[in-house]
């Protein structure tokens, strides 16, 4: 349906990663089923890499054989590399997702490669996972603007997606990382990237470190997108980006997605709980504004 | 010039007012000289109404009287009645702010009038405003959604517009009161408005109660709007409205508009040491976003 628009709930990895407190995994599984509750199918649930890398989702393992897999959820692992993609299928994945970077220096910093050994990479990922039928999901971050390069050309984004498409990518994640993009500017990318795929390939995932990202989904919703990426309660953001605060609150995006007449199926009374459970195991305050409004 | 952009900074008048702690007259004017510091030339400053009604502004008599009328700024009061307006004049204020709303059960509760005897009583203070050379600008609230209505007819908010312009008023303040109104809904009332008068004739004045505000200046200034209210650290909101956490944050719409290429001649570092002082006196923690990243 035109109207109606699918959330890639990504607080449980995501936002968790971002955030200085480890969650155990009893609670991460309490926090799933409560978004679960509120409507969520589908859901980040954990990356899998080396557990000093990032010790927020060192419980990888131990929290995926909490899941049932046989349900009708889409639960899905990041998978940078070959070893991280066999514990996710050994698991029970049926959804990773590979992590590229518009930008030369972002990638070198984030993920340690360029980007051309990055796509080396995950083209041996993606056979693996085609093998075994599972499906891939592709982000590309800084596709506007890089906390280290400025702007960002176009261009780069685009070859990306060609070859993340090439690579059988269902959906590619567009990441507006730092959260400087303007819907000026985001209207300005898509309108190049539209030129050349159909709209239904790409997912919006902007960052709201200054209050930019809802005016950014408008901008998209406009252009067709239908597809976006948010973290519960503002979880999280990017640690190797400077002042990013956090993603998208996922409450404001479906407080403004309902507001603008699309159908999101989640229940906002619901998803608030699930933000105050994870609230209170943070011992931090959470900020999105429909979050404080409402709950 | 095309690119750039007005603003009315309110916090003063429209943020102070619904802050629960009163600020003492000195705060207030070492305050303003901080707000002037970083360059705002169009300052709400205070509202002329009886003292018991809004006692955050009971000193608006004291504070006016630190004011120096002659230099270049353009200072304005909020003057409801014949009363408030001579005050002003009195005080030396060369422009005033009036106040409508264009949904009747607000108007009621907010200024215990009908619509029609609220434009009765305007126009008594347009009349002896014009009369002393007085700047009148027109407020217009509740012009998309009531908080005790529902959706407000557009008709009605033309027919209000169309009284205030007949009055006298230079410039129409378009408030979206409760902050409910999605980008979509902004275009749809702007593009009527817009087939009937100029837009270099209007402000808009988005409250972000729920991170709507940038995606609703965004598409206004898509269709030709060039000057918006907002308040430093997004003090303030309405005590009539529920949920109505607070105005759109200066620092948010500053960042946002320079970000987009625009002008406004506000220096954001400045305007955020302006922020920090009040948020001490006010002893809360202030939430908008750019504020919190960059201070």
């Amino acid at each position: 349906m035109e109207d109606e628009i699918k959330i890639t709930e990504v607080a449980l990895r995501d936002g968790l990663q971002n955030e200085k407190k480890f969650i155990e995994t009893e609670s991460k599984f309490k926090f799933l089923k409560l978004l679960e509750e509120a409507g969520f199918n589908h859901i980040e649930i954990t990356s899998f890499v080396r557990k000093d890398k990032i010790p927020a989702l060192a419980d990888a393992e131990e929290f995926s054989k909490k899941l049932n897999f046989n349900d009708d959820k889409s639960y899905s692992a990041l998978t940078p590399n070959s070893i991280g993609l066999e514990k996710a299928i050994e698991l029970g994945y049926k959804e990773i997702a590979i992590f590229g970077a518009a930008s030369e220096t972002f990638s070198k910093k984030n993920i340690n490669a360029t980007i051309q050994e990055s796509i080396e990479k995950f083209k041996e990922v993606s056979i693996k996972a085609k093998q075994n039928s599972i499906k891939i999901r592709a982000y590309i971050s800084t596709i506007i603007h890089c906390p280290y390069e400025g702007k960002i050309d176009s261009e780069k984004v685009i070859f990306l997606i060609e070859e993340f498409l090439n690579q059988g990518a269902y959906e590619i994640s567009l990441g507006e990382t730092i959260g400087l993009a303007t819907s000026f500017e985001v209207e300005e990318l898509l309108s190049k990237i539209l030129k050349k795929f159909p709209a239904k390939l790409f997912a919006g995932h902007f960052h709201d470190t200054y209050s930019f990202a809802l005016g950014n989904v408008s901008k998209s919703l406009e252009m067709g997108i239908r597809s976006f990426d948010s973290s519960a309660g503002g979880l999280g953001g990017c640690p190797y980006a400077n002042g990013a605060s956090g993603n998208l609150a996922t409450e404001d995006l479906v407080f403004f997605l309902e507001s603008s007449g699309y159908k999101t199926n989640i229940d906002l009374e619901k998803l608030i709980l699930a933000s105050k459970f994870i609230e209170e195991k943070l011992s931090r305050n959470l900020i999105s504004k429909t979050y404080l409004a409402k709950k």
